[in-house]
């Protein structure tokens, strides 16, 4: 993985090789792999903007339940194929945050995309809450 | 897991218990397991079917790539509830299938719902065909 | 999955399909899914004592995290196998418990077999502590 | 990730964070994420010995499935901490590879440890072979 910093208007890069244990027996990187690469963005785009989710649980006293979670695929991609994802923040909401995920591969043919709805809750009560001003500032650099 | 045998206009039930590894640091069942949960109730629907994917794929010389994949959680899940997984036949396209999962807790809230779109392609030249007659007529005993 | 209840001397067993994301680019079954087999087998046992997870970890205030966990793998499984593994309690130590799994396929061959050690540490301070009197009694009944 | 090249008599070294994925209910890594840190490091030391998995799979016709594998855990790891795995060559044998892995946390405690052995079979008739003499000569430059 080699994550580049993001800056306003720029989409946060990681890449990440395909492994033996993302390919199924049709030879081709199997939809929980992808759910693997988008982690790795999805937590090191909130690293990157100084939120590491184990900061932003204690200092803010919320938890960032997916409330939704959509992917399309439009090619295959293969063992030891090095992905680039670029990670961005399509939407600011009151409660949610809505991330961007595209998957090209070294080709530069676009593998797949994803979108994650994050929803801000207390972490006591469960109940959806505002998100905390400084979080949303922090990802704000990485609107999409 | 209490598979029972599907019929036309009924959906295809399984139940599984929430496990200690499905469960993350909030308490609550995490992204990747209803994943899990998922991938049990559309192996099982095909094997219901007559049509375990192995023989599908050697029968007919295809893979069935997904090429959608869309979740909305509405509630959170817990260690050791048991879970009830509705799966049914949403479309048959020509090339495609499109599977639709409800899964509700033990006391008939809807935690989540899950839309997946399968593509029926070659084996050797990863191009989309026509879906199976055969397969076809078997999954339209679980229309939904 | 058909667990049966376990009785003093006989071992607890299990049965579940092997499926697709089970499977890797060999055709055959990888790492990853006999730790999820072996999870299942696990948490089944501790439920078949009356011992689920959740509870425990509530009623004695403690965790029960691995430190020790080996494999052998003798013979490949493939997809669509009906595995059955039977699981056991090899030795009650006086803060640890070591539990054995075997699997087989449906032709009787032995395909892997497994050894965890769980230990009982408190859950505030992480330090070791005996196994609750109780915990230990019901696991008695799973001695292999 | 920040893989550094091996040479002869040092480790190969891999650094990686502990993400919400991860962790499981107690707060600390689970069992499935060391597996996960264990994969990057052993698929990146097979590439920076010029030997990536699907090359030696295609080069060689065999394929080098696990025969036994086992870890010992020492101290627990938390969210956001970032591990170094140290992966080295513990035996050529000759049909096997047995690698080592140790696992630090940024203290330089020992968090895990873990040993693999890899058996080298033909692809199609699955029987034991010789290693390779490229790759072990390859290999021999990581031996601990």
């Amino acid at each position: 993985m080699s994550p580049n910093a993001g800056k306003a208007g720029a989409p946060f890069t990681i890449e990440e090789y395909v492994r033996w244990s993302d390919v199924d027996a049709a030879g081709i990187v199997c939809y929980g792999a992808f759910v693997r690469f988008v982690e790795v963005a999805e937590t090191e785009l909130f690293r990157a903007a100084g939120m590491p989710y184990g900061k932003v649980f204690d200092r803010f006293d919320c938890w960032l339940p997916r409330v939704h979670f959509s992917a399309d695929f439009h090619a295959p991609a293969f063992l030891d194929e090095r992905l680039r994802l670029n990670a961005y923040v399509k939407k600011l909401g009151t409660t949610s945050v809505t991330l961007g995920f595209d998957i090209d591969n070294a080709g530069g043919t676009r593998v797949a995309d994803f979108e994650i709805v994050l929803v801000c809750i207390d972490r006591k009560t469960f109940t959806k809450r505002s998100l905390p001003d400084e979080l949303r500032s922090a990802l704000s650099a990485f609107a999409g």
